[in-house]
């Protein structure tokens, strides 16, 4: 056994749908794992629940409020960090294993590359992370010869297929999608979706973005970037294929033409447990998938007539640079915008192609390039969101 | 890149499917491998042409008469051996690299034992070598260092879905089966079954006494035993899966819940090859797999009544000793008295489960206990089928 000690973990993103998941799994195998440090946002009383039940040596709570009502219900027993830098400066410690990065959009970038720099391994739920910052990651990791374990379910299941097989022999990386709520919609249908029909996952329960994100497939989109980054891969080498069932959770392609995929019910327990577990795996079952019972899998091409965001990322995968930076700040904005009522769901393809079109793309040399693009174009967005001249053509 | 060198390959049983497909592998690949020696039983004008086409340094005729004919047509090409022994006199020679095994039945065993004793790699596709031989094969192997390899498709697709796991992880092997062309009959439509149905496979094109082992799952069963042995892995943990469409050739579950599969279409170039490149796969493809073209993939439990030689090799297993070796003697009486239509379809289940009721079996301790349980059991079957009263009853 390689795991004798106990992993003492930093999970960021604590309160949400990944960070819920992650502490079901510390549950569940007290004698590997421990939580040193936990991050989140504004639920206060989930946070003291959680701060309570695992005594982590330090909080960080971005929303000041939310960080007085913290303090003071267990500032007794717990540091507590508030404050933009708060998520930054506790990454950067050093007295964790490793960070379980499962922040939501582009705020993941900054902690995870402090973890990284700080010499912890990475299990990645924050896939906005990859998207703006691929080759730098890719980079650092290999400078800080840190790890990173992938804990989207597609991603995870890559890696799966990948241990022991030689890496030169990859023929195709094959992404499977559930399609969404709306698979087999067309355009016309899909102009009068409402936030709540969005909302309705067929499969998974996940936070509101990645929900949304699935709705549009940019999910998808985000996640043929990421595998990019993630196994070297280049994009006309990964493919996305419409598996309503969400069993299969991805596919690889060797060059003699086998194919090896990943197969469970869908619980993200089981990748969040294989990526704080690997190179060994848990003894922990949360789900055990029976293909007789379930009788039948289904698979499709995805219809990226209906649904552009998908070729939309690959068209910013293949400009390089700041392109899937400005893609992934352009869908947030849209996204909110789209929840918020302010765009319709089709203007969500509509907002990203603008931004791509009129926002810069510049080549990638540092961190603040890709911050600073990301910033420019939130501001863009924003101020076309604002004239009721799109929101019309969009509709 | 680990095979620089070319591979001299001893292909047995090279007239037979498993034997022609490996000769294919073989053309597409002359960088990585060549035809040392080959055996054949009685096709003389193919075996002669593949004399003149590989250039092996010997080949083995098992009947003479054919061999009298091949030294003829190409003594002068190349040595040509006849008789009961040529087959494990060639398998022990030692200037060879890889024993491709593909022999039918029972026959297979002296000289894979042979080839394994002259310190060769196995790819093995003669499986009921493990079936009668399992744990001596095992102790010989480890004794010997010699690495065997799969060739049937669904024990490669279990060792491929294993290559960089912890053996200790596996919590279910799951082999899956076509179920044949009588998939959803009745017993009472079983009875009436001709050799011609029998012979039409849905999905693979093989030798006729496997397809027949397809028709009645013996195949399966003796798969499964071939898996307890091949993996170390015991029997009430291998679990069986029908699968029409033969395209996930099979599964294996880990502790953590999480299932991998190795899919591709049906052929056999594939497990051959990678028996032939592991722990590297090759760059030649047969066939490529396309999912959204498949459709859909379904999946059900096997009919273990209307079948019932899936359950005799799972008794057969857990009684141990010489218990597989009359299971897999009284098929293969059985299979030949059906095919010459001196035994009913359903005969088949019954022959072998008297016989296993019938031959004492015994514990194992070496070769000759499996050759003198293998010769027993043929004489008790052969004679049983003979008597008019068991055809009837069968009937």
């Amino acid at each position: 056994m390689e795991r004798e000690h106990i992993n003492q973990l930093a999970i960021f993103g604590a309160t949400g749908s990944i960070g819920q998941s992650t502490l079901e799994v510390v549950r569940r195998n007290p004698h590997a794992f421990a939580v040193r440090y936990m991050s989140g946002n504004s639920n206060a009383d989930l946070l003291c629940a959680m701060v309570r039940e695992f005594r982590p040596a330090a909080v960080a709570v971005s929303d000041p409020a939310a960080a007085e009502v913290v303090r003071a219900a267990v500032g007794d027993i717990t540091e507590v960090l508030d404050g933009e830098l708060a998520l930054v400066e506790l990454a950067g410690r050093e007295d964790y294993g490793t960070m379980v990065s499962s922040l939501v959009g582009f705020a993941g970038l900054l902690p995870t590359i402090a973890a990284i720099r700080a010499g912890h391994h990475i299990a990645l739920a924050n896939k906005e992370t990859l998207v703006v910052a691929g080759e730098l990651i890719s980079t650092l990791l290999s400078e800080h010869s840190v790890q990173l374990l992938p804990v989207d379910s597609e991603h995870s299941a890559v890696y799966q297929c990948l241990v022991g097989e030689p890496r030169e022999r990859i023929a195709r990386i094959i992404l499977t999608a559930s399609g969404g709520p709306f698979r087999g919609w067309t355009v016309e249908q899909l102009l009068h979706v409402t936030p709540q029909e969005a909302l309705k996952h067929p499969n998974w329960s996940m936070g509101s973005k990645i929900t949304i994100d699935s709705a549009t497939l940019m999910n998808k989109g985000l996640e043929v970037i990421e595998a990019r980054w993630l196994f070297d891969v280049p994009a006309e080498r990964i493919d996305v294929l419409v598996h309503p069932q969400s069993i299969v959770h991805s596919l690889v392609e060797f060059t003699d033409g086998s194919v090896k995929a990943q197969l469970g019910m869908p619980d993200m327990k089981l990748p969040i447990q294989y990526a704080l577990t690997w190179p060994d795996r848990g003894n922990e079952r949360y789900t055990r998938m029976d293909l007789a019972t379930i009788g039948s899998l289904t698979f499709e091409a995805p219809d990226t007539t209906a649904f552009p965001c998908l070729g939309l990322a690959y068209d910013a995968l293949e400009a390089r640079g700041t392109a899937p930076t400005v893609l992934n700040a352009a869908n947030e904005v849209a996204v909110a915008a789209f929840l918020r009522g302010e765009l319709p769901f089709t203007g969500i393809p509509a907002l990203i192609d603008h931004c791509l079109q009129h926002v810069a793309h510049r080549a990638v040399r540092n961190i603040e390039d890709i911050v600073e693009s990301d910033r420019e174009t939130r501001a863009h967005a924003t101020a076309h969101i604002s004239s009721l001249s799109f929101y019309q053509s969009a509709m």
